[in-house]
């Protein structure tokens, strides 16, 4: 990778009279802060130098050891005192004149367009870019990231597929008592379910509302109680700060479902739409789109981001490390592909939430206890057919990427149960440890000055009726006993004729 | 009430030979069809009729006893029977000319804007307008609803405000020992709650997420089981058809958080986005509103709503009525208007929502049961000093109407209680007879074909938190032995240097 850099010093006076002082401080001191802390031969380099009235040109080259414009911003304040004592004169700003980056690669970029990019070409097994950036974009580090994004999506083009990674760890006994069953399929015969208004939504009726209040009861006795986890309300209406927070902005707006407030609430402005509906019965969608405001974020997407805002800039106290925290106050909603999946795929679900936070090694801690707590639940309570894998990490695939963590500590396993009407695996909740991820995107430190990582773990709990289902049926009697035990008598729905 | 329509029946053919047969018929048939119904001097009459080639024209005046475009469909079909039979002549169509309709009025219109009216005019306590209709909105009842939304306009401006109606049903016995607190400030200092990222929401620590599931537990002993309410799950996300259905569409516009899906889910649509964060870390707000569907809907306004879709069109088995059915599954979010009201009133708030239907007897009696139960409950386990109104019901309020509703049976029930630091009252819950509205905005019928009505009740967490510790402060020990009891110990929060 190689970095051309032409630009100049805009100064507050004319430079003729300064220009030995200049010639030698880019001769002598120039190299040495171009070097510091770079290997030997790398890094760097001052091609050219000139001078032009009020300016101080250069053309500055480099590979990625010490970036050209890094290099422009390292050599102005040492250059500004020397001009300002010898001369009474001030650098007002850096002018970037023409900033090209040349990448090697196999193939061009498939899109042609990213933010301060003038110009993508490709020749001869090298991209080129030409930027369009000024000093405040490198200052603000923008150069940088074009460089890692290009870099992502040339890796991306070369492994190709965004298909995650994925590697067994565990698997449980075959189960040979299986029934063959749609789980959603049983559900909408049995009027368990029905389909709600809105796009992969589904209304629960009383029968199956149990079940879900029965995989609740499990997780408090197993879970909850046992290992200390303390019940919070996380907020459902997620602002961009949230995701910018959590990264998740990098890469999470295909599935979102937006939400735009009204411009105002003044019931004036609103009259027109209300008289139209009145008038007409039809709701006046395009009037109403011109009297929204501009998304402000979306709703629910992953539940534990809204969270670290309560942490957000905070230390905190030894005595409250590790802490163990946990939601089920609300729905999540993505816009998933399309197709029929039932219960099995949803836009709009339900989860309970875990988040624990402590040191590295009681985050690891945590982990393997919670391992073993979902292990005993889904094979000894549950009685499923299932196994855990290690995959690519949401965050990672988050920003489209695929590989596993490097870290073998940091990453996600996702808990897979057999479909077995469809001789296909489901993955029915995750288990993320996600290192310092979230302290240190939301700023929160621990008292004693020790890294913080964090965990967390979603219980989708339409993932597990869809699982439980498929390998079990409907039938409450035929049903292992720690579920038949907590959920009783059938409750009464609600018959149609 | 003046309703003028001049029009024409268009014919297949012209018409000319025709004009005794058509004379006669509006001379003899005509008047007998306009006042059928109507009482003795009242309705529709013929004013003038004149043919015009293929066209026989008509003026035709009215009071609101038949409205002259209703007069207009009346004659329609036997007038074409009629030239069907002796002329073997087709009416095509019908073509309104002019339509205006006169309200007596004490002033002009505030808005003077009103979909299918071309102009409205004030003259002489007289508000005329004139229609913009075709056959196509006659037929549509266009016209009807004119004049209601006019009619209500009228109303809204004579008896100005939009105060709710208000009577005092019953208050309970002050209380001497009340604190003085502002339930937000507590909480806030206790760190029992931080803001959230967004407008008017709040992350709710453990202690008081505790306090929180005390009230639920609460309700679960003292209502849901004696009563015999089954838990299901309704939808979060709401689309225009559920509030067509439930009456929402005609004014909940000004405070509704609406929802945009993505136009689509495939990741190069969005890369523009994404590389755009990710080079400048800021989210291209403006680019996503370009990239974003118009609104499907709204985040769940008021909670039972999206329930009814699980009924729509059914007819319900006579020994699943009368049913009870209760949802805790998610947030509801309002615009609310600016100001700092803490948790007194909220963007984002919990909702234990209660919904009961069954014959007109058991709705009442229903109702009655649970106001004895939340007498008891506020009054026994959280000895609250508070009262209950009989108010303007939501679904009058909704359409911006005050007053109270005309049957004395169907209405709300508002729940206050004293907030001792302002010395004001806060409607902490509320309790609603609505009739036979959602069952008839459904298309819902009962085997019997008895007629079926519904009721519904929102207990709001907040509010419930709000009043109690306004009343009853933060110290624990000082709090009510049914609460207390039920609260335990306090739960470990998450402190902070």
């Amino acid at each position: 990778m190689r970095f051309e850099l032409t630009g100049c010093f805009r100064t507050s006076a004319n430079v003729d009279h300064a220009v030995d002082d200049i010639t030698g401080f880019f001769r002598d001191e120039a190299s040495k802060l171009l070097s510091k802390g770079v290997p030997q031969g790398r890094g760097a380099l001052v091609e050219k130098i000139w001078c032009e009235g009020q300016s101080i040109c250069f053309k500055l080259v480099s590979d990625r050891y010490l970036r050209a414009h890094d290099g422009v911003l390292r050599l102005r304040r040492p250059l500004a005192r020397l001009l300002g004592k010898r001369h009474r004169i001030g650098i007002r700003r850096v002018e970037v004149r023409d900033y090209v980056i040349r990448f090697p690669a196999k193939r061009p970029l498939k899109r042609l367009k990213i933010p301060y990019v003038k110009d993508i070409e490709y020749m001869d097994g090298e991209l080129v870019l030409t930027l369009n950036v000024s000093e405040a974009e490198i200052e603000r580090r923008v150069p940088d990231r074009i460089v890692s994004l290009v870099e992502d999506k040339l890796a991306m083009d070369e492994y190709g597929g965004k298909s995650e990674h994925w590697k067994l760890l565990w698997e449980s006994e075959k189960r040979e008592e299986k029934k063959m069953l749609d789980p959603t399929q049983q559900l909408v015969e049995a009027k368990w379910i029905k389909h709600g208004a809105s796009r992969g939504q589904w209304i629960y009726g009383p029968e199956i509302t149990k079940l879900f209040r029965v995989f609740e009861e499990i997780v408090i006795d197993e879970i909850i109680t046992p290992l200390g986890y303390s019940e919070m309300i996380f907020p459902k209406l997620v602002t961009w700060e949230v995701w910018k927070h959590s990264g998740h902005a990098k890469g999470v707006y295909p599935e979102i479902y937006y939400v735009c407030p009204p411009k105002t609430r003044d019931p004036e402005f609103w009259e027109e739409v209300i008289d139209h509906y009145k008038v007409t019965l039809e709701v006046p969608i395009d009037l109403i789109a011109e009297k929204i405001g501009k998304p402000i974020g979306g709703m629910c997407y992953a539940q534990c981001p809204p969270f670290w805002m309560f942490l957000k800039g905070e230390t905190i106290a030894d005595e409250s490390l590790p802490f163990r925290v946990f939601d089920r106050s609300g729905t999540s909603h993505r816009y998933e592909s399309g197709g029929i999946h039932g219960i099995e795929r949803l836009d709009e679900f339900h989860r309970i939430e875990l988040v624990w936070c402590g040191s590295v090694e009681e985050v690891l801690k945590d982990s393997e206890e919670l391992q073993e707590r979902y292990k005993k639940i889904f094979t000894d309570l549950l009685e499923l057919e299932w196994r855990m894998a290690w995959v690519t990490p949401w965050f990672m695939a988050q920003e489209g990427l695929t590989g596993l963590a490097e870290e073998r500590e940091v990453g996600t396993i996702d808990y897979e149960a057999i479909m077995p009407y469809r001789n296909e695996w489901l993955e029915f909740q995750n288990l993320s440890v996600n290192g310092d991820k979230y302290p240190k995107g939301f700023n929160v430190k621990s008292q004693s000055g020790k890294p913080l990582w964090s965990g967390c773990s979603g219980i989708g709990l339409e993932r597990w009726a869809s699982v439980f289902l498929a390998q079990k049926g409907l039938e409450i009697d035929e049903w292992p006993p720690a579920v038949r035990k907590r959920y009783g008598k059938r409750p009464k729905g609600i018959k149609f004729l």
